[in-house]
């Protein structure tokens, strides 16, 4: 389903803990960061998306982490998209160094598609053909 | 406008930066929460005045910080409303140390009601009244 | 290894996005106040470990979301403790809803011990017989 | 002391709360980083202020809201350093939709430079004069 995204972030002192590294919880937050711009590379940003009243409601997210990342440090998160139907979608991330594309964290998000009042609504095709393009 | 609300939490291992104390961020959810808890025990929970279609926008926030808070340290925050019309209301707080009541920081917040297109849209008298009584 | 541990929260506003329901990154920082709250009860505050120089990193953390929490809703954290060995501590999570005991959310974290400066050292055995106790 | 620092950021998922806009907390954060690019940009990134033993505690912070910002949107971050001393620094800042420079924000935090055990401590001259430098 395509290259992936990367996107281009530092750690922010407001992302530390007091063991001097970034905490466990930024890394769902960074990956929601990589979804973000791989719809956006999409030509389908996903602003857009919840404005044609879809919403892509996170049921399962995991995060396996090899080492740490510290204020201020430059790192990439790499995002692919694993898996595309209109019932459910499936993201891939990878979060590396910048300096030297060291594996840092790994972890996917699924994701079941709702609309407004949070009942289980299919993704028509325009939507899903445009985000699961080559 | 009544007694002050106190509000008893504990710092969050997630609240803590590199400095190893409360990131100063985290004072104003702490804040919030004692909004959240002055107006419930006036009997008009937040939730309810936002059911009823007004928003408390926050405009202005403050808070000076006196001596930082710990991982797993007991807090209080102490809520007290300071102004209330229906087209301002301003409240004030203090974050105290469960131990020894000492002050750990000060601030205030500063609402303007609006609806939930973001006009300003003055507060009924009923929606003041309950919140703003003795 | 014990009965669960429940500890009560809520919802904070700070902890919604604008799908009006809690942030899948919030449910972390719950599982953290869950083992937090299991560490003192079994009389070994997490603190106390840390003072002691050893740190339990978050190797792995998984959440499944079954469904959504609102502003200002009340909810348990049940934790348990699945595994403990000297290298090794896995956490179970459960998130219920206050009202109904109804299941919000579940999930894991997986812990590995290491020493301030990051290196995996084994959990005394003194360290891991109180947590660990029944 | 020098023109502002101009930082952009873009509005995250995971800092909208349930009325659809950043959340007042947020604000705070964005400070940080622009302070943190502030120093970056002087030659002195505040890590290495960190790393020689100085820490720039916050002890005031204020932000005036003038108007949301809504997911994904583009938004610069305009800091300048009002006062320093050994003593005491303050620094402004401004929000500004990336679009059209409204302003959407303003606020300033004070700093006390403190050692490693948070007592106060003051900046010397050669790291003063990097960070206040034209």
């Amino acid at each position: 389903m395509g290259l992936p995204t990367e996107t281009e972030e530092r750690v922010r002192y407001s992302e530390t803990d007091q063991m001097g590294v970034a905490h466990n919880k930024s890394y769902f937050e960074w990956f929601e960061i990589g979804r973000t711009e791989f719809c956006r590379k999409k030509g389908l940003p996903y602003s857009e998306i919840e404005a044609r009243g879809f919403y892509l409601v996170v049921v399962e997210a995991l995060c396996r982490y090899r080492r740490p990342l510290r204020y201020d440090q430059t790192f990439l998160i790499r995002t692919t998209m694993r898996e595309a139907s209109s019932r459910k979608i499936i993201f891939d991330y990878e979060i590396l160094t910048k300096e030297d594309l060291g594996l840092v964290a790994s972890g996917y998000t699924v994701h079941i598609p709702t609309n407004a009042r949070g009942e289980v609504s299919p993704v028509p095709a325009a939507i899903l053909g445009k985000i699961s393009a080559e």
